[in-house]
């Protein structure tokens, strides 16, 4: 069995996951703990990787996702895109804690499609990790999706982030499934059912109208008796994700036949590949978890070598 | 001074407001009590105007608003539109209750032009109300904006209201404001500042993009150092009341020039006609409770005459 070599972190805003690593990235042992946004990262890592200290001595870590940021460890500057995997690496900021070194990947800003300033914080390591797992991906112009709180919508081209669009789409659903009067027990989501269809349909004919004028429809439709109440999840959910892919289709020029590679859990991507399919799109589905590790084993060959 | 003749009551979801009037609406006392969403809301009433029982016997009593809903104290179907005022009024559901006359008013229903049912409660008294006080306004085709939690834009034509569409503008912006990252610590909403502007404008230049792909600059714009943090609410604000005025504009092909009659409090006429203006469009600014009681009365001589 070969030797540990180093520690990859995976922490984003609700969770972190630890990897101890051998030098070619293959991970010996996991562990877990609360997000950046809970208070003393400095202390909370050190107790997380206390036994790894014990049994192998203080190893590099390299961390990345909201750990970065300025509710995290070390506040690490967003890189402009277009950004190389090499870039990333290499603006990675690095210092000495407790005689160890740590090193913390940087997030992304661009200025997207609509003028406005965009940023990422963690996505870009799936994204570097998509490409080492598929190295054709850096070939030409390829277009990523990963689907969640805030999705992210990325062109890469040979290799290169040039541009990506946030969309609020998990933030949003949830928000109006929890807290509005739109889908009060609405049921569960799924992604086999009429209503979810039926709120994809829905906003795909009415793409002229924002999504603000179509989301009451799940309570008119209700109270109207058109449609049962325990549908109002599904049927919310599938106005939602039409809303988020059928911009995404116009604003990055998406034609039938072109592939969106998503990155993100087999839940979200039963909802995306979906929604994806009724555009004709193409859709490669890309663990989140293991392109996240990929990405920190990358980027920890050019930062600790 | 004239006797009292009837109780007019405005009893929506949050808020019951009680008029003693005369035999031709003048306001003769005032009270007021909690929404038709707490339970009980017949021994609320009796409660809330036993004082005027005692002094001028049960008088009839007639009600508009989510009294009339599910949740409220008798349901009253939805009259289908178009509606003239008096269909509307020969719908109210009349009852006796504890020897008293009460009518209640019944909301409207829609096919509206996403093809969605469509549902209002509440408003339909304060439209009436309008015609009531301004005649001319049921003379040819009028637009009447009615901001608030759930929006509605409405179509009336020689009195009748013929469609309407709901935006959930207010709701919207209130569940993102509280709970989302966009605005935490985002200051007051100010119609008269830059960022309110700013977020109108953005939305205005990116119309083809859907309002879920632009309220993530909101925090974008703040983290990039670009706008400051006590500027989050008024920008997000602007980009709500820019999607609902754009997509209005459009789905009821206004033109420059044409008026709409807002419906509402001093503080949303503000927001609205400044958005509203943005496109041109001439402001008329009616206040919503001068409304709700002027429907109110209107009503009463057709249901209790």
């Amino acid at each position: 069995m070969s030797e540990p070599a180093f520690i990859a972190g995976d922490w984003g805003t609700s969770r972190l996951r630890l990897y101890l690593c051998d030098p070619s990235g293959h991970v010996l042992a996991r562990a877990e703990g609360e997000g950046a946004a809970v208070p003393d990262c400095a202390g909370r890592f050190a107790a997380a990787v206390a036994p790894w200290d014990k049994a192998h001595g203080k190893l590099p870590a390299l961390l990345g996702g909201m750990v970065g940021s300025t509710i995290g460890w070390h506040e690490v500057p967003y890189l402009s895109c277009p950004a190389r995997p090499e870039a990333i690496a290499a603006a990675a900021l690095r210092f000495e804690d407790d005689d160890r070194a740590i090193a913390i990947v940087p997030g992304l800003k661009c200025v997207s499609r609509t003028g406005a300033p965009d940023v990422m914080r963690g996505e870009e390591v799936q994204i570097l990790g998509a490409l080492r797992l598929y190295p054709e991906l850096a070939k030409g112009r390829r277009i990523i999706c990963m689907p969640g709180t805030h999705a992210k919508w990325v062109a890469v081209e040979d290799g290169a982030v040039m541009e990506f669009q946030t969309a609020l789409s998990g933030e949003l659903f949830d928000l109006l499934r929890k807290h509005s009067v739109l889908a009060r027990d609405g049921g569960e989501v799924r992604a086999d059912s009429h209503a979810f269809t039926q709120g994809l349909d829905f906003f795909r004919r009415n793409a002229q109208a924002d999504l603000l004028y179509l989301l009451f429809s799940t309570r008119s439709r209700v109270v109207t008796g058109e449609m049962p109440k325990a549908d109002g999840a599904s049927y919310l959910s599938g106005l939602v994700l039409g809303a988020d892919v059928d911009t995404a289709a116009s604003l990055f020029d998406l034609s039938p036949e072109d592939a969106v590679h998503l990155i993100c859990t087999p839940a979200l991507a039963a909802l995306y590949g979906k929604a994806l399919a009724q555009y004709g799109l193409k859709i490669n589905v890309l663990d989140g978890d293991a392109c996240a590790l990929a990405g920190l084993v990358r980027i920890h060959t050019e930062v600790f070598s």
